[in-house]
């Protein structure tokens, strides 16, 4: 049976974040977030997508690509747990036995086969598997026990901009949003580093010690301060060939 | 990247629903549904399952094993759009490219590596590709717009039991409650036959017609009057080679 049970994706997810560090853990934390998918036009887009826009929400099944494979461990350490452990099932961690993701992100339009999504915690690249719509009568069930989770920290971050990286948004921004109409890449940045994505590890580092995301076309160079609460973007260097000398 | 998207089930369910037929389309929607999944000894259940147990929901992410292979249309039919036709990935269909599907269940207990569920709607049998906790501070995420579903027509059917049935219900409870311990035949079947499983081509057709159910070791035979508003069930045969002649 197990020979059978092969998958294809119906489409790439094509997002702003372009690394795995940085990447929300979870949909919906950073709704800046956007991205899309574009059907494999053999799957007939025009049709199979009727009566999808009429729904706010949906859900993204896909292949964590970025893992090696069938490396996954049967106790994990969720960063929010601080170094305690739990077992992999009572966790989202992408190293599962079978490495499939479920994100409920929100959707913004469709266009001519393009599905537009925001609040999304995907990488640049991801094979997306399935969209479901989101049946919240039956799937958004009041919270009885949420195990682990409902203890977990949250932490409260403050973003500041130096002068120098304030000015590189500012360009960065005015060029980005030719392609991508309407992208918030101060609200993007701010809600990125909020959900502090460094490692334990650097989390009990000293102060100072600086990390980058790659947010679309962009290096955002960061450290943080007053170990967790505040983080200060230092520079932003953007890498595409287009970009001004 | 196609060839290594293989999957491999972590175990396989073991579900009061023996046939398609009569299992409901979606989870929840009979509360008093039961299965149960063994996991695979080989991924150390006594470990990946720890904390789970603090989860009142999880999600079950499984393959439709019943399906032909390849067999989806870009259009699909859903029952409660009566006729209606909508795009395959606007529902939840089990006939699609990748025929993964999700369902949101309530973790009843985990005992010795097998997990029990409730409000299911899983057929038996079915292969389980992956279990995550449901977050209820991400995935409840009050409705705004939930497309065709939430015009769809909901029935309200009264199910009633004739005598002879009501005497073959008793001495099935009596007998399977050994096996099941808290399971309520009467509840099982009333929530089964309300969620009218009949296929559209029988809805228009005259009352009277009888249709069957396996639920457990039992078909529960019934028929629809006054369509559809009301249903009987008029004989249970046991199935069981265990069941006294």
């Amino acid at each position: 049976m197990a020979a059978k049970m092969q998958l294809n994706p119906i489409g790439i997810i094509e997002s702003c974040f372009r690394d795995k560090f940085g990447t929300p853990r979870q949909p919906g934390l950073a709704p800046e977030a956007t991205a899309q998918l574009r059907l494999r036009p053999d799957l007939q887009p025009e049709i199979c997508l009727q009566g999808l826009e009429g729904f706010s929400h949906v859900w993204l099944i896909f292949w964590f690509h970025l893992n090696r494979i069938s490396q996954y461990h049967a106790k994990v350490h969720p960063p929010r747990l601080e170094g305690k452990s739990v077992g992999l099932f009572a966790t989202r961690t992408p190293h599962r036995p079978n490495p499939i993701g479920l994100s409920l992100v929100r959707l913004v339009r469709i266009e001519e086969g393009t599905l537009y999504f925001s609040g999304i915690d995907l990488v640049d690249g991801t094979p997306i598997l399935d969209i479901k719509p989101y049946l919240p009568e039956i799937e958004a069930v009041p919270a009885e026990r949420s195990g682990w989770t409902s203890e977990a920290a949250n932490s409260q971050i403050s973003v500041e901009f130096s002068l120098i990286a304030r000015q590189q948004l500012n360009e960065w921004q005015a060029r980005l949003e030719f392609a991508h109409p309407g992208v918030n890449l101060e609200k993007l940045i701010r809600e990125t580093i909020q959900l502090d994505p460094r490692p334990l590890v650097y989390k009990r580092a000293a102060d100072g010690v600086s990390h980058a995301v790659r947010l679309f076309d962009g290096d955002v160079h960061f450290r943080f301060f007053d170990n967790p609460t505040s983080a200060e973007v230092f520079e932003i260097k953007v890498l595409s060939r287009n970009s001004p000398q």
